[in-house]
């Protein structure tokens, strides 16, 4: 295809595209921003949006046994292992429309731009569109792709979801997913039947604006480390009676151990150790606080990324040893829960080889970065997928409601997925 | 009364006082300490427990237009102006069982140990058994006392209940207040019929058990100065694509805030300036902070305490600058709501000593002391009632359900109490 044809076949589905993001945010807006809870109704009604889409196109449509939505185009080679485009449907609680659907749309569209010329790609398509990629919902993340290559654990399935309060298995289960089978951990999709995965993304950080950039390659994902819960323990005490020397004020403490974190944060920078440190939440007990009592506990999140294993790990012991220091000098004890561990994740250097081929074949400048987010394809890489991810530009990051995303980038993105697919898998486009 | 004969006549009464006291308990257990919400069921069921043991010693029982519990005593001559006893019968949440309700009981206690020798005492006692002292409800201190004397505003009656999410007006209402004459701010008790108002009442802090006293004699009551809510505004973000250097980050901005406002406090009681300086609440918001977004606000509470009201204005300047500077360089706002603010109360120096003369009499030493907890006693003491405090050593300070106190060390308090109510108006005991 040559790319003035792919540039006019992707402006075709432009309208198509402005559409079923306007169903998307339609179908779970929150007033600000939209919030797709795993696993919970607006996630299954987004899936509903594209599937809609999808069967309009003449795709076929399924769900695995996970309960992710699954879109199929049959390729030249039907026996051959497929390859699958995917992102996810979830958001954050009051997060952006693009995280996680632009892939997803961007996914649709070009199945659907192949089906109407029509082109067989070499190998068959599936889009797979996953279910409960945040962690903001059960602490755990990814647990679509998870759920598919048999790797949740019993752990993850008792997690409970921050508003229902029910078990991760009790939605699998409403959402029609095969929970036996994900508790025995059998693989629903065998890695070896994946040819590669590819996850277009927004990029949700400002490196790529900055750059003036509208695609970039990913090179590798960070890892992450994550305590869903510390708890700093001290004693509660009237706020007028009880002197200062005499507190344990968990409140005090709390600041005290994010303010040295934050100081240990920039020292690493500065010395070129690439990570983020992230207290996303923290809270007095809503039961017990009060304006006039010092606060006996305090429950807060602690969240370390970085590009390597050995820093994440690093970093995790320096803040054990400050909230050790802390508890000694403020008379207060850090209850850490058991830390949930993503381990960083290579990009297959010869998918990046293509994407950036494809960029070049669109007159797009190449942009390898790595991913300080993590995302699904970190799981498909970890099970030997070989797996890529393309970057799509956007403004006001992610994980908010402001979050952005200009259709022309998005334009750009889709014809390199395009094109990326319709290549002969043993060599670049 | 000899010395012996009141300890023996107070010694009587300790297994009404225990009996007393576990019924309060049990009427308002939560599990761990107590919970009697300000107008709530609980308050009122503490109201009951008391007003019963009255009714059977033979005391008059009624409640005020304000929905307090007043029981009295009559005395010699019955058309003076009153003396009034108090204390207050709520309990912040998971509080202990002796803050107020201490002094409740030992003025029914008094009460009915005078009328059971019977003693009429020169002028008319009359028990006030307050509701609504604690913040922890409406934000609003000393409710009961404020609306007996025609003092709730417009704003006060407009406050919510923290757990109800109603109205202080709604919650006036179903306790039976008048509460036409309440917004109206008519007076329900004239100052000028209350010769004066006497409150007994634990320490709540650790200086009386540290001095090895059992006794307090308060010279004044610190004022106090509160944001109920300040909120720090910065800007959510997702926290692994975003680096550290583009983040308005409120979980750090706050923490910084708290630790500055820790080391001028420090330095504050380092020149000889008491106060005391507390954020007892503090939160990302529950419906989108997630473990990993850049928390993009944060609310939470300040109260400052001092002796003078200069202080307290003084250092709240400081606060409002310390924020200024924070937003400035974290790039972040922080918005204050308006302050509450309970200016110190002066002890009327007649009643102090009428209370040092008991305590001699009585062979127990004479500790003069502020009291850092604010009380309703300040708002006699503002309306110009002559206000008096006794303090009762207590462990463990106050606002946890850890509070504890000795029966024995009620008992020397509940001996001076009735031995002041006995003493003529004019002088000494």
């Amino acid at each position: 295809m040559k790319p003035s044809d792919l540039a006019r076949a992707t402006g075709a589905l432009l309208p198509d595209a402005r559409r079923l993001f306007a169903e998307l945010r339609a179908s779970s807006t929150d007033g600000d921003g939209v919030t797709r809870e795993a696993y919970g109704p607006r996630e299954t009604a987004a899936q509903d949006v594209v599937a809609r889409f999808a069967r309009a196109e003449g795709l076929a449509v399924e769900h695995d046994r996970a309960a992710n939505l699954v879109i199929s185009l049959p390729g030249r080679s039907a026996d051959a292992p497929f390859i699958a485009v995917g992102s996810h449907l979830d958001s954050v609680p009051c997060g952006g429309n693009y995280d996680g659907a632009a892939g997803v749309i961007a996914g649709v569209l070009a199945l659907a731009l192949l089906k109407r010329v029509p082109i067989a790609p070499p190998r068959t398509v599936r889009l797979l569109a996953l279910r409960g990629e945040e962690s903001a919902w059960f602490g755990k993340s990814w647990i679509g792709s998870h759920a598919l290559l048999g790797l949740l654990a019993d752990a993850d399935l008792a997690q409970r979801r921050t508003d229902s309060g029910r078990t991760l298995a009790d939605h699998l289960r409403d959402a029609g997913a095969d929970i036996e089978a994900i508790r025995a951990r059998e693989p629903l999709l065998r890695a070896a039947s994946v040819a590669a995965f590819l996850e277009l993304h927004i990029e949700q950080g400002p490196v790529l604006e900055a750059a003036g950039l509208p695609l970039g390659i990913v090179t590798s994902i960070y890892g992450n480390l994550r305590h869903r819960r510390i708890r700093c323990g001290g004693e509660a005490a009237h706020a007028g009676a009880t002197p200062r020397g005499l507190r344990r004020d968990a409140v005090i403490a709390v600041a005290d151990f994010v303010m040295r974190l934050d100081a240990r944060w920039s020292e690493w920078l500065a010395h070129g150790r690439q990570i983020t440190v992230t207290h996303g939440m923290v809270a007095t007990d809503p039961h017990e606080h009060a304006i006039s009592r010092v606060a006996g506990t305090v429950d807060f999140s602690l969240e370390i990324r970085a590009e390597d294993e050995a820093t994440l790990r690093a970093f995790h012991e320096a803040a054990r040893a400050e909230a050790a220091a802390v508890g000694v000098e403020r008379g207060v004890a850090f209850e850490f829960d058991t830390p949930i561990v993503n381990l960083p994740a290579a990009m297959d250097a010869a998918w990046i080889e293509r994407l950036a081929a494809c960029c070049e074949e669109e007159r797009i400048p190449v942009h390898p970065m790595p991913s300080g987010a993590g995302h699904d394809a970190a799981v498909f890489a970890h099970a030997g997928v070989p797996t890529a991810m393309l970057f799509i530009r956007n403004q006001f990051g992610s994980h908010n409601s402001r979050e952005d995303m200009q259709l022309a980038d998005f334009q750009l993105g889709l014809g390199v997925l395009v094109r990326v697919l319709l290549a002969p898998a043993a060599r670049a486009c």
